[in-house]
C-alpha cells in the first residue's frame, strides 16, 4: 500500500510499504479520508511525544475490509485514543487523563495511508448514507462534545466563541441549535469574518469592534491564543464559565488573570481535553445529518498532496483532509 | 447605646447614640459578640463601597430583645447579605451575585454596638447551649460551605489548603472529618505552623519544604495572595480543582497561569463568593458541636478595645472578636 | 372593575367590584389575558387549599397601569408563587418547596378580572413585540424549564413524552430543538394524534401501537395518569430518567413499580414541582420567538365566557384562555 | 488445588482440581479470603444467569503468586465485573450497565478455591498492613460508594438507612463520619438492634417505634424488601432522595407509590447498581483504616465449611467469609 511516513521530525515522504498486519482483536480498514489536525503538524515538527517512524492521521473515515467483528463494507470512524486501563485516572473513569495514553496516528500508524489496521474497540460504525466529508469531523466533534459536557450549558445561555476556525464553527453550529441565547463568534481574520457571515450566516465580530463586557454566561476559547483567553476574561459575566478548549503552546502564560475577578464574580475556568466517552454521541450527531459539517472542508487533497498541509507548507482556509478516491 | 462609628474612612470612634429604631419586619438584638473580618478593615480604610457613617460588623451573635417573629431571649446569628430580589442574578437563584447587594455592617449598621435592629429574614436562631465564641463563626463558615459546595469534593479526595489563617483552619477542620484523603495546609508563617501543629494537630507545611507536585484533587486557595494561587497551580493534579476563596487585592494579576496546563491536565479554577443559601447549614454545623471553632478566637476585646483591630493597629494571631460581657 | 369570583367551592360568578387597592411594593396591571389551568378547576371544585372568596387565574399577561417600579405601558407576565422566606426550604434555596407558599390566583386574587395589583417582585417585563397569546405560556413554560433542569438531559438523548396536551406539546417543541435524538409523543386520544401530526408535525403514537421497550434516555410523564406513569416504566432504558411532571390525583397509587428494575437498570424517577428561579428563562424563551406557543391556544373566551372552562362545563381542545380585548 | 464447585443449580461440592492456567494478561492469586454474598446463594439456587459449572465467589482477597504485572507477594483485591467495551453503555462511560457484562465468580471461576487466575485489569493492590478481614469488604464497599455518588449527599444531610445488615452498617459507618446530620438505621430484627447498638454505637430503631415522618434528606433502602421501600416513602422529606440499593426479588412490586407525592414533594428515587469506577476509592478507604470493617465479619469458615453458607443451610449473623489459613 501507499502511506505517508514521518521517519523523523521534519522528514515526511510518500512510500510504498507492505499492507498492515491484522493483529488479534483488530480490523483492517480501507481509508476513505483522513483530516489534518494541528497535532499532525506538531508530529512533523517533533513537538510531541510521538513514536517515530509513524504514519500520522487520527481523524479517520474508513471502510471495513477484513474483520471478525464488523461486517465487510461498513463505513466507520475511529476513536484514536487508547487508555492503559491500569493507572489511577483510568480506574476512576477519566481515561482521557490516562498516565499512559496511546493514540492512533501518534504512537501507532494512522490514517494517511491506503489501509489501516486498528483495534476493534476503537471502531465506530456510521450510517451507510453519511458522506465521508461530514464523517471526517467525528473525532473533533467528540472533543467538542466533551467541552460542552464540561460547560454545563443551559439552553438559554448567551455564548461567546473565540476563534472562527473549524472548531469554533462546529461549536457555533451546535449552540445555534441548542441555545436560544446570543451566540457570537469573535475572530481576528477579516477574510474569515466575511466568509463565515456569508457561508454560515453566523453572528461574528472582530474583538476590536465589540464594546460590551461581561455579557456571556459561557465563553469557549478556541483560538488557541493568549489574547483569546484574555479576551474571555472581559466577556464572561458574573457566575459565568470559560472553557479553555484551544491549545496554547506550552510555556506561554497569561498575565492578565485577576484573581479578584475570579473570586468576586465567581468565574470558572475549565480545561477540556480530548474525548472521553463522547465518540458515540459524535457519531449520533453525524448520523442525524442536522449539521453541514462538510462545509468546513475547504481544502481536500490526495495522499500525495496532503503532506503539504502536514508539513505546514500550505494552510487550509478552514480545514484540510486527504480524500481517497 | 454605645457603638463604634466609622464616620468616614480612617475615622472610627466609640459614641453614645440612641437605641436603634425597629422598623417593620425587623427585630432588635442585644449584641453578644461580633467578629472582625478583613472587610471591616477595608471599610475603615475606604476601600469598599460602604455607606458612611456606618457601624461596621457583620459576624454577629445576638439575643432577641424585641421581636414579633422570634421569641425573646433566643440566641441568634445574622446573615449580613440582603439581595435586591429584582436583578437577573436574584431571579436566577444566585442572590450572592446580585447587582445591588446590600449588607449589614456595610450599607446599614452592623454588630460593633450594644444593640442592633435587623430584618427578620436575615436572622437565624441558634441552639441555646451554643457558646458565643463558636457561634461567631457562623457567617465565615457559611462562606466556606459555599466554597465546598462549589468544589464538588468527594470523601476520598486529597486536599491542599493554602493559608493557615482562621479560614484555612475551618476548611481543615471540615475536611479532616469529611475526607479520608490527605489534608495538608500550606502556610508561610513559622509561628503559625508551630502553633497549628500543636493546638490543632493538623498536617501543615511551609511551601518551600514541599517537594511533590500535582498530588491534590482539590486545592483551596485561602491565603488571599498571588503566590498562594501560583502555588495552587503546582499542587493540583490532572482533572483537579482550585477554589479561589482568598481575596487578592483588586488589580493584582497572576502571571504564571499556563493555559496549556489548564487544557491538557483539565484543571478547573472556580471563584467562591460569600454565602448563598448556606447560612442554615452553617448553623446546623455550629449546633452539632462537632468542631472546636472557639479555638480560633485567639483575640477578644471589649467594644472600646476592638477598634484597634478594625483600624489595623493590632493584628490578631488568628481571629479577633468583640465580646459583650 | 369586572371580575370572576369563586365565593366558595362550586360557586363562580362575574361581579362588578372596586378596583384593587395598590399596596406597598405592588403595581397595578390591566389584564390582557389569563390562561385556564387544571388548578383553577380544582379551586372551583374545592380540591385545594385556596382561600375563598378568590378571583382565580395565575397564567397572567398584563400591562402596567400604575407602578413606582415599572414603566407605564410595559407588557408583563407574573410569577404567581410567593415563598415565605423563613422556612428551611426557602433558606436552602428551594423556595418552591416552601412550607408556607402562597400564590396569586390561589391565596390572593388572580388574573380573571380586568385589573390586578401584584407584588413588584413577581412581575417580569416582556418584549413589546410579543403577542399576548404566546406570552400566556410563560408560567407553564417556567414549570417545564424546571422539569428540564431536573432531567439533566443531553442534546443527544432519545426522549419520550407521555401525554399530548399543551404541556406535552411544549416539551416537544423544546426538545425538538434542543435534542438530535428521537422525540416521540405518546397520546391516547386519536383526535389529538391526528391534529398534532398535522398542525405541529411531531412524531406521535398511541401507546398500543408502540411495540419497542426500554429505548428512551428520558421519559417525561405529563399525562397526569397512573397508566401514563406505568407506561414510562416500560419505555425508559437502562440508566434512564423518568420525570414525574403530570399531576396524578392525590391518593392514587402505582402498583407496577418493580424495585428490581429500578435497581438493576439504575432507573431514576424525579418529581418536578412548579418553577423555582425559572420564570426569567421562560420570558427569555418567549422573547426569542423561536417557538409557536400561540398555536396551543385552541380556545379563547371573554371574561364572561371563560367561567365555562373554569367550572369544567367546557373542555378546551388543547388550552383555553381569557383574552381581554 | 481444592475448590468449591457448583456443577449445576443445587449441587455444590468440594473438589480437587488442576491449578488454574494463567492466560495472557492474567495473574495467579493465592486466595486469602472470600466473602459470601446474596449472589452466591442465587447462583447456588439457579436464580441468575451464571455459567455452570462454576467456582463462585467475587468478594476476593488474595496474594500474587505469579504475575508479569504485579509483584509477587502483593496483597490484592479484585473487581469482579468485566464489561464488554463495545455496547452503547460501555461506550458512554457506564460499564456497569453493559449489555454483556461478565463477572468473576459468575461467568468465570471465582474465589472459593485455593488459587485463582484473574485478568490483570481487575486486580487492585492493597497496603501490606491491611488485614484480610477488612479487605474482604472492598467489593461491597465499592458498590456502596457508587450509591453514595448517586445520592449527591451533603455533609449536613439527615440520613435514614433501612436495613441493619452488613451493607446498611457500612453505609452507617461512612455517613457517621461524612455527615453531621441525623444518621438513623431502621431494622426489624430485635437481636440486630441490640447487637448494633452495643457493638457499633449507632442510632437504630424498629420502624414501628418511629413516629415521625418526612424528616430525612436521604434514605438508603438496603433491606431488599418491599416494606423497606414503602417505609422510605414515609421517611423522605420534600426535595429528598431515596436510593434503591437493596435487591428486591424480580417480579415483586411496590403498591404504595403515590405519584402525587413524587410530584408535589419533588422526591427522587434512584437505583444503584454495582460499582462503576469505584473500586479504587474503596481500596483507598480500606487502606485509610478509618473504619472497623472487620467487625462486620461475624461468621468465618474454612473452604470445607463455607458451602453451608452458600447453600443457605447456615445464615451468618451479619456476614460470612471463607478465610484461607
Ligand atoms: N480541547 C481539545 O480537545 C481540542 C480538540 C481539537 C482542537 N483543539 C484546539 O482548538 C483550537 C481551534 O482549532 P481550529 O482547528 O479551529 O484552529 P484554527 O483554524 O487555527 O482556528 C483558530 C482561529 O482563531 C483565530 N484567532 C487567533 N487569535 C484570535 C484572537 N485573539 N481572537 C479571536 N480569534 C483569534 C484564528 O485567526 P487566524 O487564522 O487569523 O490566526 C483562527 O481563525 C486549536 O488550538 C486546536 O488545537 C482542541
Ligand atoms: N470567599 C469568601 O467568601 C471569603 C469569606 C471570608 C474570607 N475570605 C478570604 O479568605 C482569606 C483567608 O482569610 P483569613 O481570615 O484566614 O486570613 P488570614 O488570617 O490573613 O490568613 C491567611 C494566611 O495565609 C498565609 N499566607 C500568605 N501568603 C501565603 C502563601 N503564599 N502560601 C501560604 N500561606 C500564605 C498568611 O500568613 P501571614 O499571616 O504570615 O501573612 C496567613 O496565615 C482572606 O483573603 C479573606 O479575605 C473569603
Ligand atoms: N409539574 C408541574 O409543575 C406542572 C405544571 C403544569 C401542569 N402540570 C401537569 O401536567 C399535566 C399535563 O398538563 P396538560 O395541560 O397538558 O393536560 P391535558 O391537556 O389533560 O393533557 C394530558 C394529555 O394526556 C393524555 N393522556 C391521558 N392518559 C394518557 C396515557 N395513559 N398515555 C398517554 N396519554 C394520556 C390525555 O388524553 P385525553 O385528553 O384523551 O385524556 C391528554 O391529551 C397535568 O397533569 C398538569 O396538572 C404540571
Ligand atoms: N446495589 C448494589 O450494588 C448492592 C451490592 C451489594 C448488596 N446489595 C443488596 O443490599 C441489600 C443488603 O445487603 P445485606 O448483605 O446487608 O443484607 P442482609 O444481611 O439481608 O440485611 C438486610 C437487613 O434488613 C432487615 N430488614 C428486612 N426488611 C426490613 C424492613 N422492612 N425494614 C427494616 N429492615 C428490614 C433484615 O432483617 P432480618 O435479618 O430480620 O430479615 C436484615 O437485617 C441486599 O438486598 C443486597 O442484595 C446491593
Ligand atoms: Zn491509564
Ligand atoms: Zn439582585
Ligand atoms: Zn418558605
Ligand atoms: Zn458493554
Amino acid at each position: 500500500m501507499k502511506a505517508l511516513y514521518i521517519t523523523e521530525p521534519h522528514h515526511i515522504e510518500l512510500i510504498e510499504k507492505d499492507d498492515p498486519e491484522i493483529r488479534e482483536n483488530e480490523s483492517l480498514l480501507k481509508i476513505l479520508g483522513c483530516g489534518v489536525c494541528g497535532t499532525d503538524l506538531k508530529i512533523y515538527k517533533g513537538e510531541t511525544l510521538a513514536t517515530y517512524p509513524i504514519i500520522p492521521g487520527h481523524e479517520i473515515v474508513g471502510e471495513i475490509i477484513n474483520s471478525s467483528k464488523y461486517e465487510k463494507g461498513t463505513k466507520v470512524t475511529v476513536d484514536p485514543n487508547k487508555p492503559c486501563g491500569y493507572c489511577k485516572y483510568c480506574r476512576e473513569g477519566k481515561p482521557h487523563l490516562c498516565d499512559d495514553l496511546k493514540a492512533v496516528g501518534v504512537n501507532r500508524n494512522g490514517g494517511f495511508a491506503e489501509l489501516l489496521s486498528v483495534p476493534n474497540d476503537l471502531i465506530y460504525p456510521l450510517n451507510e448514507n453519511i458522506d465521508v466529508k461530514s464523517a471526517l469531523f467525528a473525532e473533533p466533534l467528540s472533543c467538542i462534545i466533551h467541552g460542552i459536557d464540561l460547560s454545563n450549558f443551559s439552553f438559554t445561555d448567551d455564548i461567546a466563541i473565540i476563534g472562527g476556525g473549524a472548531i469554533g464553527l462546529i461549536f457555533a453550529m451546535l449552540f445555534n441549535k441548542f441555545s436560544v441565547g446570543i451566540k457570537l463568534i469573535f475572530e481576528i481574520s477579516q477574510d474569515k469574518i466575511t466568509y463565515i457571515e456569508k457561508e454560515f450566516g453566523f453572528d461574528i465580530v472582530h474583538p476590536q469592534e465589540y464594546k460590551k463586557f461581561k455579557e456571556f454566561d459561557l465563553v469557549i476559547e478556541c483560538s488557541g491564543s493568549i489574547s483569546g483567553l484574555e479576551l474571555a476574561y472581559t466577556l464572561v459575566k458574573k457566575g459565568g464559565k470559560i472553557i479553555v478548549f484551544g491549545v496554547t503552546p506550552k510555556g506561554l502564560t497569561t498575565t492578565e488573570l485577576e484573581p479578584f475577578q475570579i473570586y468576586s464574580e465567581e468565574i470558572t475556568l475549565t480545561g477540556s481535553y480530548i474525548n472521553p466517552f463522547t465518540m458515540q454521541k459524535a457519531v449520533k450527531i453525524i448520523n442525524s445529518k442536522e449539521f453541514p459539517f462538510h462545509k468546513l472542508l475547504t481544502d481536500q487533497a490526495s495522499l500525495q498532496d496532503i503532506n503539504e498541509y502536514i508539513s505546514g507548507n500550505k494552510h487550509p482556509f478552514l480545514k484540510a483532509a486527504y480524500i481517497n478516491k
